[in-house]
């Protein structure tokens, strides 16, 4: 019998005879390998089960590592979907993908599965789990496969099969049940470990509407029960800080079937965040040279011709409007040729540049109705944008400039949970990015030293860049560990050409500016929605639309309480009074509930020493102060949040 | 010959013959009748050529007074019209109605009048007065006008006697010259006292564009030299004033092409104004129980059905964005509606009113591009917008906060020169008027209350009320003693009706809700336009987009200006560094341009000593002082423009 040879994962090489199953590689005294459930061949992943017949590398994959955790949510699809059809027969399977965190299988079956039903094949799951079914893999003719699935009554598998081009394909056993899939899986049942089956949806065969309706079940798989707990825990967090819970609870937003969907209507409180977001970054950007303008939402069809998002963009733009003398409007889908026709008004040396306008610009967004959500996906925005126009020159400080007023914010924020994306082009490629080689050079190189020169880490992401220049991009992570971008810093070679823009060089001669696209909270709208998650709707004093509450014992503390309300209202703090004729219990509960940071009791106590008794959202009572201490308080926590970290 | 009584203007009554000519009662040694260019008999406006034939009550009609000088401006019409046919025969007259200040006449003619021609019109003119011509009217039947204006020529006037019903008409005589007219007229063309010709223009035979094209010769005439010289004078200031003009040289906005007409584009200095603009009312509006709320600028139409708009107001909306599944969607051409939907969110008590829901809240108004101009005339606009929702007997008290806060806000501003009206129904039209008698007799006396508690004074105009409810306007003169609405106070008894909009009395019942319109600051941009041309660009220091900008003498002087500008700005101040390599005097000269209130200049003696030396807008070079006196300065005088006027 022939040798092969066979590299292992510690780059220690050993010779063993071709046809080797890996998992007779495998040591079972090896505490390391306890975890193992698939490996890699040159790079491949595979069925521990696979017989290796040439030479090769192989790598162990964990069940908790990324590619394990794939390979057991696959698996644990299929016993779903095995147990699913052992409890009701001639229910077709179609197809059961990983997705993040979990799987899910859609099945052809005309009811939805009830919540009793998922309890019973999560509990026919851990009976074939603990049946110990061997996992195995076959490979079958193609022709011998749609065969087999017709005689089963999976038409659905044949039609997949159908659409396959390779005359050969694999199939997955366990027990009497059989599923074509390309693998790999866990080597049997019982290694699935932690599951949970956590909602159903309809969903159309192919995604295509004009297809019959399936019915889907999602679930999640973990390598350990613990790990699954916390998943659960985070999902049921994330639930609670949903943006769109908080926002109705706290009288943040609301959305109305009157007005239209997707176009959030900010009610008093959630309007007085915004308004504080507003002039915080405002006020801020104006402190660094930042020149805000008003611009108006609408223009000529033929800017955004010139612009060149009519022809890219304007599947989600909105519907053009038609004035006399056939003179066309709609309303923008960004705010970049606004400011760019204030640039183009007057001419410009030099020495004037750089030039940065900025807008709290609002841009419509043609989005269709059924991908709406709360204020995280909207029909209309009001973006914190600014764009830059320097000297090729200029890029690197401009761009530090831009990442020390990201940097600042995060801190007033309190965010912490997130990383600097580098996206450069692919220097092969140049068909998807404007073709200036010199120009790509000098601008990734300035904004790889102004990372630098920030010193904050990043990662490098090649051939990742827009098509008009590569991109600074901060992203975020949310409780449930998804990243999103929510600042970024972008160079664009492209628009000054379409609009030729120009300055006046040193040497008298006309050349193009370069426009930095920069944006660092976002829309008003996506900011809100992560804020109210980030801080489950604890919003910080600073930020908080309700700062105090005071709080009457009795219709005899009123006058007093009044007396305080007015004081902390013409400070410019904002206080509500509560002087309800209700238990103070009630009152106490209440202003917990509307996550109000400071509830102010006024009892007898207070009335005789002209005091108050604050309570932190928390539930902590402070000591009795007189008022003065207590906006000393309040001054000092606002400095702090303002401050430093 | 039978005898009248005519009761004369003092009281006293006299008899006088029938038939008796009214300039026969006038005593040429009277002072007081030198002026008297007209009369009234029983309230009815007449020559002084005029008969009386039965007992009436007569009033002399001075040339200074209102009626006197639409007399006087009618007849110098008269006095061009004849110039220009002398002068140009064949050219045929159409209409020559007098206007503001003045009066125009509308002629046949393929050519605009040149400047030279209307030298030598006014001329003539000048030459006509001077020939004391009799000014004679004379009553003919229909068809004999007809004939003889037809033999003259005069197509026109054949064409609107032919419209007219009467079977008589009135022709006026001066000299050769002739003209349909109502009268009544000076009695002789020397009483023609001071004119000026000061504008041509096309015009369309009855205003409209199928009809040819006319030319206009405008022109202003008053009762003496000395008021020509004065409203020539308040002309040439106003046009100084223009904000379209003064809008572009100080940078405040502008218009592109590539935008849209009568769509404005904010720039950096008039965007900076107008949000502190903006910051100033909202705060001031929050201190005093509004709540801001933040709603997107479009919606369903439907919705714009439901309100009425969409019957009554819809030549005046966009045109309509059609969405997936015929979801119709327009721009907003009111706020209302969307404040009326975050009311109908909730269940109120009458505990809970009244509510101040208020926005900045942009709109859009289809105009015609011809009638668009600068800020005040524009297809966008941003609305100090709020509606009050009250009960009934919380109207007064509403009405009082509403004007306590339009005197407290033009107290800052500065205004002076404004009055209040009282728009009341007629009550004997129930046709234009929402029927409730109660209502309005409740609502009408609750403003005119609400008027007495505040004291101001005000004007009473019955039949003037929107149809909806009566209404306080506030009416602000400008500099050419123009009055147009800036504050407004509506009550709407119909829009809850609409929207069926509820609250729960003291008694448990559900009950409409009243609501308020009101307005302060009007939109952002006729505010603008408005303050550019009240203060002729010379913004108080509170409002200023600069308020000061540092000089250097030379370039040594340089980094102690820098440290200057840089404490100024870091405390908040707008403040703006030349440090250029120019002349001192050329230096003061572009800020004196720029309309800051401040230069502040930096030389040897300055940067020696640490102080710097301020420079008044004016011209006043104030002592040198340290900065902190200077900061001391500018916060008192802002403090004082904020406080009383």
């Amino acid at each position: 019998m022939e040798n092969i040879q066979v590299t292992l994962p510690g780059g220690q090489s050993i010779q063993v005879r071709r046809g080797i199953r890996i998992d007779e590689l495998m040591s079972p005294t090896d505490g390391d390998q306890r975890d193992v459930i698939s490996a890699k061949v040159d790079g491949r992943l595979v069925d521990l089960s696979r017989a290796l017949e040439k030479d090769c590398a192989l790598e162990w994959i964990s069940v908790d590592s990324p590619e394990g955790l794939d390979v057991l949510r696959h698996s644990t699809a299929h016993l779903m979907a095995q147990a699913v059809q052992s409890l009701f027969p001639g229910t077709q399977v179609t197809i059961g993908p990983t997705i993040e965190n979990g799987f899910y299988y859609d099945f052809k079956r005309t009811d939805p599965f009830s919540q009793e039903e998922l309890e019973k094949i999560e509990k026919r799951m851990a009976e074939l789990a603990q049946a110990k079914l061997k996992i195995t893999r076959e490979e079958v003719a193609r022709g011998e496969a749609i065969e087999m699935f017709r005689k089963m009554g999976e038409d659905y598998k044949v039609e997949i099969i159908q659409g396959i081009p390779e005359e050969t394909v694999s199939l997955y056993r366990q027990g009497d049940w059989v599923d074509l899939c390309r693998g790999p899986h866990l080597p049997s049942t019982n290694a699935v470990r932690a599951f949970k089956l956590t909602g159903v949806a309809g969903a159309y065969w192919r995604g295509n509407e004009q297809n019959e309706m399936l019915q889907r079940i999602y679930g999640t798989a973990w390598h350990s029960k613990e790990a699954l707990k916390e998943h659960l825990r985070l999902l049921e967090e994330a639930k609670k800080r949903d943006h769109r819970k908080l926002g109705q609870e706290l009288g943040l937003f609301m959305i109305s079937d009157a007005i239209g969907p997707g176009l959030p209507l900010w009610l008093p409180k959630g309007a007085m965040v915004r308004s504080i977001l507003e002039r915080y970054i405002v006020d801020i950007e104006r402190s660094m040279g930042y020149q805000h303008v008003n611009t108006p939402q609408l223009a000529r069809v033929d800017l955004y011709k010139r612009s060149g998002h009519w022809d890219h963009f304007k599947a989600n733009m909105y519907p053009i409007m038609e004035f006399e003398n056939k003179e066309e409007l709609v309303l923008r889908p960004m705010n970049c040729p606004h400011h760019i026709t204030i640039y183009k008004h007057g001419l410009h040396s030099y020495r004037d540049l750089p030039i940065r306008l900025a807008e709290l610009g609002t841009m419509y967004r043609y989005e269709r109705s059924g991908t709406l959500s709360g204020l995280s996906r909207v029909r209309a925005m009001t973006l914190n944008d600014a764009h830059i126009f320097c000297t090729p020159e200029q890029i690197q400080a401009e761009a530090v400039g831009v990442l020390r007023l990201i940097e600042r914010v995060y801190k007033n924020f309190g965010f912490k949970d997130y990383w600097y994306r580098l996206s450069l082009r692919n220097p092969t490629d140049q068909v998807n990015f404007v073709a200036n080689d010199a120009m790509w050079d000098t601008a990734e190189a300035h904004l790889r030293r102004a990372l630098g020169e920030v010193g904050v880490a990043y990662k490098e992401a090649p051939g990742e860049a827009a098509y008009y220049g590569p991109k600074i991009d901060v992203q975020l992570n949310d409780v449930l560990g998804h990243s999103e971008t929510l600042s970024t810093v972008q160079l664009d070679f492209y628009l000054p050409e379409r609009f030729e823009l120009e300055y006046v060089d040193k040497d008298g001669q006309y050349k193009r500016p370069v426009m930095i696209h920069r944006g660092v909270i976002s829309t008003m709208e996506r900011m809100m929605a992560f804020l109210i998650e980030h801080y489950a709707g604890n919003f910080p004093l600073w930020l908080a639309p309700v700062q105090v509450r005071i709080l009457t014992v009795t219709d005899g503390h009123k006058e007093y309480a009044k007396k305080i309300f007015e004081q902390l209202r013409d400070q410019g703090w904002r206080v509500e009074l509560d002087g309800r004729n209700e238990k103070l219990g009630y009152k106490i509960r209440e202003a917990q509930i509307a996550k109000i940071p400071y509830a102010v009791v006024i009892g007898d106590k207070e009335v005789a020493a002209e005091t108050l008794a604050p309570r932190r959202r928390g539930g902590e009572n402070l000591p009795p102060a007189p008022l003065v201490d207590f906006i000393r308080r309040l001054e000092s926590e606002v400095a702090q949040e303002m401050g430093a970290a």
